[in-house]
């Protein structure tokens, strides 16, 4: 799993940074979270490739987590795309859109389907066999959502040195790592559990951005590998971030303790900060295993 | 008068090349034209202050001229801006931007009007006793407009030598600008052209992007100083210029001949061409005065 963080300020984008924009890979795929104005020249950047993203998830439709959107679905026109695109977001997002495809008269090459948001409760949005993707619904000044990405427990593992030296037949293989036993041509029997290791822990990550504190969303985050949530304010402007509706560091990492997450990202900083240093010394005093986001940065659990 | 161009790419933003946006300084005046993607971050770079910006102009709906309004008008009101802000351009374009307000529940704490055109004919949008800003109806795969800036004749200059030298009093100053003659306390009559030199002459800009060939402008620029006409191709590409309704460096080279303008700029090239270099020899062989825009570059004339 990894994460390449593209923008991670609050606001708008200035000179060396940018609003919220993040791409996540999991089990060979390629999600993009929120879209702050020019993201399509972050994912350059970065050098993530265009015709990998297939599905783009919206927090909220305020300008920092958004404004880039239109941009990128005419670039996607530009290169030809052809692979659907699937756009998860608040109601309004499908308007938004299409409003501005018809009055510039540019029809997509490609599908664009939209699943607009509107439930108060977490749904799961995107579900394949190796992922479920789910909304973690926040609180902020307009109707918002967080997304919790869940690998599945994966297929078992081959015991490389076990089949060897069993000589299991190479098409046995992929029954193997179905959990099948075998039954070999001198009628030995060998039981599954002597072949195959267990899989790779599935992995997780959960994204809130934008919200006030907000013990609600705990038992939905509880226990993920991964927590990026947002800390526009140190607590020094904690009666600021009540009234914007957003969290200090200080705050991000009391819901990161008291769900049990192994570690957290920091970001969507106010760029009133100099040092973004201070994020981190003060979500320390609360929760060890924190990370400060930035842009261009990447992570890898 | 100063041009500030911020962007003069064709089609998506990139790394190091960004979408059409420039500012016209014209009397004391600032006027943005065409608002690409991140056109806000290009105005942090150029250091052009946002709140001297009262008046944008867009040609058309395409994204490359239009994505970076929406970041724009909400970034003036994180700035707590207060001046009222005049945006002309194709109809349609009030509904795109208030949708989005709408959706994020923002609302300007500034006063926020559209210009809508339709017109197919050139009309005068914007007039003070100094400037005067009209259309350039222009031929484009969707409704476009052009514009031209111009300078009003300004007041007369104090010939400054003359002055001292014949012992006006200071308070007859703005009278003699005004174009008095003036009466000494001795009696001495003294005509207004021996205090005065003309003043300089009104200068004009015609911004001409997105067009095909289109000889229908030339009466309208007529002898501009500077004319911005886009050159998206080269002459060999002339087959798909035509396709998409664009110009190519010799036409618009032969547009600024016909038109008898003194200056010539290019700009909103494709960035299939590695070196903007042949666009402005294209153009030399029809036309000597050529500049090329570049983003970040400035042109006083």
């Amino acid at each position: 799993m990894k994460l390449t963080i593209l923008g991670c300020y609050a606001a708008t984008p200035r000179t060396l940074t940018n609003p919220t924009a993040q791409v996540l890979e999991i089990k060979n795929e390629t999600f993009l979270i929120d879209c702050g104005e020019a993201t399509q020249v972050q994912l350059r950047k970065s050098k993530v490739k265009f015709s990998k993203i297939d599905h783009i998830f919206i927090s909220h439709l305020h300008g920092d987590h958004l404004y880039g959107l239109i941009g990128l679905v005419s670039t996607f026109m530009l290169l030809s795309r052809t692979n659907d695109l699937h756009i998860y977001g608040p109601k309004g997002i499908k308007e938004i859109i299409t409003l501005q495809l018809r009055l510039s008269n540019s029809w997509t090459n490609y599908g664009l389907f939209f699943h607009e948001l509107e439930s108060e409760r977490s749904e799961v949005v995107y579900e394949t066999d190796k992922v479920l993707v789910r909304t973690i619904p926040l609180r902020h000044r307009i109707y918002t959502n967080g997304y919790l990405f869940e690998e599945k427990v994966g297929e078992k593992k081959l015991n490389v040195e076990a089949v060897k030296r069993l000589q299991i037949p190479v098409y046995e293989y992929q029954n193997v790592k179905n959990g099948k036993d075998v039954t070999l041509d001198d009628g030995t029997f060998i039981e599954n559990h002597r072949l195959t290791l267990e899989p790779d822990a599935p992995k997780s990550y959960a994204f809130c951005s934008d919200t006030v504190y907000h013990e609600a969303l705990l038992p939905i985050i509880n226990g993920v590998d991964v927590l990026y949530h947002e800390s526009t304010f140190l607590e020094s402007e904690a009666a600021l971030a009540e009234k914007t509706m957003h969290s200090t560091a200080k705050q991000a990492a009391a819901i990161a303790h008291q769900a049990n997450v192994k570690q957290l990202i920091l970001g969507h900083y106010s760029t009133r900060y100099g040092d973004i240093g201070l994020f981190e010394a003060e979500a320390k005093t609360i929760f060890p295993n924190v990370h400060l986001a930035d842009d261009g940065k990447t992570f890898e659990f």
